[in-house]
């Protein structure tokens, strides 16, 4: 992306923190490695030292405890956090290139559809009867927002995401290519010899500063709707199932698979690869490490895993088969407590 | 989505069942919790006895069994199976809106396909020469339907789908966005020094009813075809590799991966997140609990597990370690046995 | 596929090896199970016997020690590598339909993309400004190729891919329908009461010959680039995150997920649905069994497995309980064995 160039001294005016050392003309965000004069980068704690010493950076933001880090470094930036400092440098020196305003000839845009005049609509962009799109919102090319959805204002829509009918979309919300929003949940009834399709009539709903991974999916509700709380972060190829509600501020990595029913509480962490199970209940504060199996409720805060590790294939062989047979070693133990307890006594009994 | 409104009895002269209490007209179907006296629900079984007798629902759908879940309703409707009865009654208050007949004029149809003239073509649909797409088919938003492909009377394709060359998809099946059918199966060739591509030309045939949820893949055969059987369902981000067979019935939740060449019987049931290797035999009525690995043949119907269940950290990190050395506490029980009959016997010596 | 036509002495002297018995006019490759006589297929091993002698095959591919699995066969082909020899094979008999060169009227191309003579553009594809597009690229129907992204000479990408801006592919990479390549790394800062986002300004970089499954995801580096190497081979459905860096060769089956920063050595083979950890380093000729988690670095090439395979309910219930009391099981022997040990010296004593 196109870096803009900005002194040293104006960061510290428009985000804070202080500015020691000298005055520099930053034009580029990079890591330590790969930092070169006229960039900026940034360093947390003592493990970054060598790295951050080594670092060909002109300017680096630290914390104050850190300074050291910052030894020889031209422009020295003083905040609190200098990760979220950071995150929004990047936002001025490196900001996504604006999406012209307007219609594209290519896009399919219903005349039942109400969209404010600033949005931009890329190439090949479907829009239903009923949908709003807000103020200042991007919808990239060959995306799709089905019937009666609405999108709120500041959202970027990337390319080829599925919005389907109904849906509401907070404000400023990313989605990112690939994702599918509001397909029909998983709901099938036996009917004695077949399947039979039990239609999906709720909707998702997805609050404010919110974002979703690539080619992630949400699947409306059964009959209420699917909620996405204010400021949830999901990652790619991750399943949000009919009927799951999600606390703010919860963050998904990728390929967690979150089975119908089931809440999760606010500020929860869900590591990469894991899955919960249906109509559960994962209360506020959870973390989940990475590929964590949930099969009933988390209700205390915490940290929780369940994944193996990976171990050499032999022992992998061996202790697989003790896995299959562990029901009958703890019987063992039991019967050798047993013994061994029978013969303490009859050991007592002698003196 | 847009309900209709209808009478209890005409529901009961349309789909069976017995109307106790009153006729009432119910315009929309709701779950226990947030149904208003215009709406109908359902209930199963006394655990649901607080919420149906709590509901605000005019019309509620019991077994015959159950009438007591049902005090004080309005209109009671009497049915076998109330699930089953109120997927139906789902289908007649909330019809998908129809897709209009036609060919949308953004779509690029190829003039040797054929399609029925009530085929229902969205704006930015492909479709390919040699396709054939029968009666009362609607396919959607920017999906694409390669060359020789056959689409069956009565499908709906939802946006974004691509269904690959020579794929066969029988009667009445839905494919949810972003769904992937017949691309190529993951087979390279090891040549010394690289990887070569196996060229795959083998088909994906898909048969009556089936549902294949959102961003969902099947890849061809590799040489013969890959087979989903009739009614199997399918959820969202399921990976079906090359050759896989699928038996009647079948349903398979989120997240699910089978590798190649592996034979699913009928009626089985994969619980979400199950991993299968490839060229195994699963067996008819297997149901597989969520978060299970199965790596040999199942040959017995049944249910299976392997996912190991979330626990707190501390506890998970020392128990992971035991996992390490499984083999060698396995050989320390041995041991302790071993001791304890010697023990033994030179206690039976004494006497 | 249309097949084409050729003698097996054409393919001997195309491929090399020997042509044992009659030379014939093969048609079609096929399986063993369904080969006809104007079929050709192959076999390796004695395992395959019995098919090889039952099969139909006109024409069989066989190592000269395997020679006795083609009797009776018309025309035998002995190679050093049957497999190999027969993906070359299906190459010349099942060649994919070409491409016609040139720009579909309804794709969408910037004026500031610079496109080889010799590419075929399909339907709906959108290309932005400053892509360049080199020799002999195809690109299927609805993909879109981002801001500056370079796609290297002969690449076949299918249909609905997402190509972001500044991605890099390589030389004769295909790229499976449903792919997105360059979105955003999941890159959250938490600012103490919300998350922020991190932009991400890194690039994917994916080297020559390289395949990447459908629905399969590859984030953008945060800072530095996400690398793809040289003749990797990525299934569908895998989740591949920001910085993450992959070796030559490396084979990754499907619904795998590599979370941040994590390296990858060259050579590796990566089972279907394994989870990998963030910031790890994992050597070269590492083999992973399906289903693995990966916690911790592996630095030794070798297999790991850390899957458990699927029991019968009742045993796996009992199981999982033993599962979470496992140190509590540990502590037992290791009290066993104290109690064991004064015991045999107490005996010990008394002689």
């Amino acid at each position: 992306m196109q870096a803009q160039s900005v002194m040293a001294s104006d960061l510290v005016s428009r985000l804070g923190g202080v500015l020691n050392g000298s005055d520099i003309s930053v034009h580029r965000c990079a890591s330590l490695a790969n930092a070169e004069h006229d960039c900026i980068s940034f360093a947390v704690g003592q493990k970054y030292r060598k790295a951050a010493l080594e670092s060909g950076a002109g300017a680096l933001i630290v914390r104050e405890r850190d300074i050291s880090l910052a030894e020889g470094k031209t422009a020295i930036v003083v905040a609190d956090d200098p990760l979220v400092y950071f995150a929004r440098v990047l936002g001025i020196l490196h900001p996504a290139p604006p999406a012209a305003a307007g219609i594209h000839p290519a896009a399919s845009v219903s005349p039942e559809a109400r969209l404010h005049p600033s949005v931009s609509i890329a190439a090949n962009v479907v829009i239903e009867p009923g949908v709003v799109v807000d103020a200042g919102c991007a919808i990239g090319a060959g995306s799709y927002i089905g019937r009666n959805a609405h999108i709120s204002a500041g959202c970027v829509i990337h390319q080829r995401v599925t919005v389907c009918s109904d849906s509401r979309i907070g404000e400023r919300c990313v989605l990112h290519p690939g994702a599918v929003i509001g397909s029909d949940g998983f709901g099938n009834a036996w009917a004695g010899d077949h399947w039979e399709k039990i239609p999906q009539i709720g909707r998702v709903i997805i609050g404010n500063d919110v974002e979703i991974g690539a080619n992630t999916t949400i699947d409306r509700g059964a009959l209420d709707d699917t909620v996405i709380a204010d400021n949830v972060r999901i990652d790619n190829l991750v399943q949000i199932a009919h009927n799951v509600s999600i606390g703010r501020h919860t963050a998904i990595a990728g390929c967690v698979g979150i089975a119908g029913s089931t809440h999760i509480g606010a500020g929860c962490l869900i590591g990469g690869g894991c899955g919960i199970s249906g109509h559960l209940q994962i209360t506020d504060r959870v973390t989940l490490l990475g590929g964590t199996v949930v099969l009933t409720d988390i209700l205390s805060s915490g940290v929780y895993g369940s994944g193996l590790p990976a171990i050499e294939q032999s022992t992998w062989r061996r202790n697989t088969v003790h896995w299959r047979n562990l029901d009958e070693m703890a019987k063992r133990v039991r019967s050798l407590e047993k013994t061994s307890n029978t013969m303490r006594e009859a050991g007592s009994n002698k003196k």
